[in-house]
């Protein structure tokens, strides 16, 4: 099953993937991770919530951390061009079957809140607090110097039919891994906002998060981080890497927050705004898809993520990945 | 005079800028200087002619070098999102009474030659050969590591009417420098492709190009550039940096190619796809507006530029600026 | 005037450059400015001094601030190989005829106060109270991330005069630029550690202190210091650079503390250890000798340093630098 | 059994490591890895060797690639101060009942060649041709941009017995790790010329050439050289990293030549000229004295090493190391 063309006149305009909902149970073990290791910016802080955002961002928030009891997502949220596009969404998703409300989310303009075609929590606005440029204010900026929120990365139970939904609605396909006996796709990336992906899929038991990635200026911040995290008692939390994508070409680090979320800090993919870009095929079999330089990624990283709250995954009938470091 | 408010729905689809020909005197010079200095690869040549791109894009050409004996500029080009787009875009220019003219480019589909608000010659097109990937051969990677064409710069007699004529057709005000005094313009940056610009304006003699901008992956290759440069014979031609923008927040560094056409080598600005992004103003006598940390650009930067063939510059009203270096 | 042969077994055995002692007028300026800024370690702080120390550094201090109410340098401080070399050092200089002293100084063995050819202060030890190993507590990494004082560079008013006194005492030459008419040294780079220098000399009105240079890691970290002074309201104490010197090869930027000594951070020179190292000569009206790309150093480089308490400085009899910027 | 005490006045003055001759079995696979990949310079070149330089280097060659059937390493090479010392070094090795002799090496003054402790050959020597400076030839940089060779890497039947050698001639340990359980050293890095190694050992089957490093500007010309190695046929060359070492803090790659020699891209370590400068204590146990960040070396890299020519090396009486990749 080859990916599908390129949907150029989607139903309503998705501008880029903003925010996430992480639910944790310890505020302050979260607070410790994000702000003082990471270097994301506080905007809010109560006893139940803190608000994070990036440096170069002016929405009010990119990652919010839930006080809960169970380390889990709760939505992933996108951005929309307008109001009208909103409403067109609305009206979309609902003549589509699927659960449609308007909720209320603080900071934001009207919010709709409906899943994908796995039932995964998605979330659609137009509007956000704007806050203050601080991408001048050199002074904040700390540990990973974090840009702004790149990507969401997701395990679905079947990748052909997560792209075929997220391709309706205007994500295009930069590169892809395709199983060449099944002729399945293994993983898929899909953008709107011009670089290689706003969302992947990755094949495996879903829908669950496998990781959230944020922007950084260069390679030297993530070797930064590594030395930070190393010597101030997170070097467990390194799941893998540094090193270099084959798919995307970008530099990347994968480390787990207090709860067992990945985090990828990313940099250097490249531009993708051109609708007549072709998508790259990976083959399954090729270990440098991964990484390019040849390092396998370790067993947890194919097999663990962050469950959304009140979604049982379910799992895939395609085999596990024949290229996990032993 | 404020900034418009950005037109959301333009009267057609501009993607993104593509590419310019400069006229060169002497085409070996120039290879010399883009293809074994800077790193830019040649996909076409012949003997009236060398086509280059970077090393990311997959689109034929983003610089079209072409033998002349003047050392001009024959028209900044832009891609459309389609081909019915580029009809739009032809008709529009038409009803606005601006001469409009199908023309032949090579490696390019249909092509619309027709002139902006001062007469500069621009081009639309929606569809461009493509080639292979090559941003993983990392053995082609030399000089500077150029990975994609950025921006244009052009001095214009009145950035007022530059921006109200640009904005019309969907370019975006990212940041602006504003004499506070007569409440006009200095500068503007203006994009469609999600970056801080695609094109920008600056007052003085014209229209002339005042520089075409490169983005590359960090810092350390521009340093590297400067070195190579300093020591192979083009050390003249390093005329401003390396610094930081205090405009865009990017690093950057100008030097002349053999003809006197300005490059900009560039990286590290920021994302712009929220089209309620708030514009960026700045003095026009705070000097971190120019380089952010407070050393003053030459006098040449603000006084030389390119002339567009078979047009005429024509003096701004404006006072020179008040920050040249002595 | 050739440079003199290096003096390969000279009377004592300096290991290296350790520290010097400013005099500054509002200790809590300075520790915004070296602490807060920089990211020098404070290993002991009083009403009248502030001790400090780079990250690689095991030594008690590289740097001490001392309250005064003049913004003067107190003495520059070498480390010996041992007690019998500062006992040969004592006698040495005594022989010579220069006043010798034993001194108290916090935190070291015993300490030799001397002076050298034209009376500037110099002190010589063998132990200095030893620290804990920081290197690898990564979260003190801040601001310029400076790993260790690297040399002095002082004014001379004759450097053919230093070099020969320094050379009789085991410093040798590295580079140096010499005036093609008059046969005269203009300035040298000496050393004993094993780079380019521990410390040299230039023209000018002497003994003066032209400034101290702390090495960081890369490039990077000089650009991220200017980002941040730039923004913390010390932009007008970026004097020159970044950029890179064709002397040592060196990445630089000069800065100037709140007292106005000037600081220099550098990284990227090159190993002397070879005593049969052939010094680099360089000619004084190559501007490429400062800055490999060519921008010119301002006027103030040339012309600003820090007196020595209790020392006139006497005016050199060659002529001004012919590069200097206008 | 702790370290020795450093021997501060040795028999005679070794500056530095110099260089290491690797027979390799083909000389054009030798030499597109180490010219035409990492960047070194060929100085000589016959039908039977390859001699090598650094981009800072002013000696001859630091690496002679040698035709010979097997892949086996020659000698391990040091230059000492001066004539006197190289006659000392003579007369300690003989009364110590070495074997020593006399030998002719291209491009070297008088040569001496002996073996250590062990058995392993080294030679001695005070003189090399001197070539001239290409440390600003800054078009000559490619590939990883070598600078200088930094160290050597040996395994050892006894750590403890080649410490107690080296140290006796010389060399001072900068950092250990120790075996608890028995009191013994499992590996010891020593240096002579300030940084933190010119020769380390290793605990395992010696003697054999662990690795040859040499050293780079920063961390990102490592990941450079990883990209390259991976797009043009070395994936399987890389053998561990990047990463940044516990021990030495420096940040590095393991690649292996086409013969299997290793070589380490290494780069920022620190300075260690003070006699009483500590050496760090590292426990076996702790898996970060290898990996700051965690990730364990793969089994080959405590395996696999280079045979000295007509060397029959001994296994060591210490188990394996405890911490190797499963």
């Amino acid at each position: 099953m080859p990916i599908p063309a390129p949907n150029l006149y989607p139903p309503f305009n998705i501008l880029r993937l903003s925010h996430v909902v992480f639910g944790v149970k310890d505020l302050s073990a979260s607070r410790r991770f994000y702000v003082d290791t990471l270097g994301l910016q506080v905007t809010d802080e109560t006893d139940s919530a803190i608000y994070l955002r990036a440096l170069e961002e002016r929405g009010h928030h990119c990652l919010v951390l839930s006080k809960t009891d169970k380390s889990d997502v709760q939505s992933l949220s996108f951005k929309v061009f307008s109001e009208d596009e909103l409403d067109k969404a609305h009206d979309w998703f609902k003549q589509k079957g699927h659960p449609v409300e308007w909720v209320e989310r603080d900071y934001q303009g009207r919010t709709l809140a409906t899943v994908d075609n796995f039932g995964m929590p998605i979330e659609f606005y137009f509007q956000m607090d704007r806050l203050a440029p601080i991408h001048q204010k050199y002074e904040l900026y700390k540990g990973v110097k974090p840009l702004r929120i790149d990507h969401f990365n997701c395990f679905s139970s079947s990748v052909d039919e997560s792209v075929a939904f997220y391709n309706e609605i205007g994500f295009r396909v930069t590169e892809y891994t395709e199983d060449e006996e099944s002729g399945k796709l293994w993983a898929a990336w899909t953008h709107r906002k011009g670089g290689v992906h706003d969302i992947a899929f990755t094949n495996g038991l879903g829908p669950r998060l496998h990781h959230t990635a944020f922007w950084v200026p260069t390679p030297l911040n993530i070797i930064d981080l590594c030395d930070l995290m190393a010597t101030t008692g997170y070097v467990s939390n390194i799941e893998r890497g540094p090193g270099r994508h084959g798919i995307s070409n970008a530099f990347f680090l994968y480390i787990l927050d207090p709860d067992g979320h990945r985090i990828e800090i990313y940099c250097s993919d490249y531009q993708t705004v051109d609708p007549d870009l072709e998508a790259i095929k990976w083959d399954l079999k090729d270990p440098q898809r991964q990484t390019l330089w040849g390092a396998p990624a370790p067993r947890s990283w194919f097999e663990h993520g962050s469950l959304f709250e009140d979604l049982e995954p379910k799992q895939s009938d395609m085999a596990a990945s024949p290229i996990i470091a032993p």
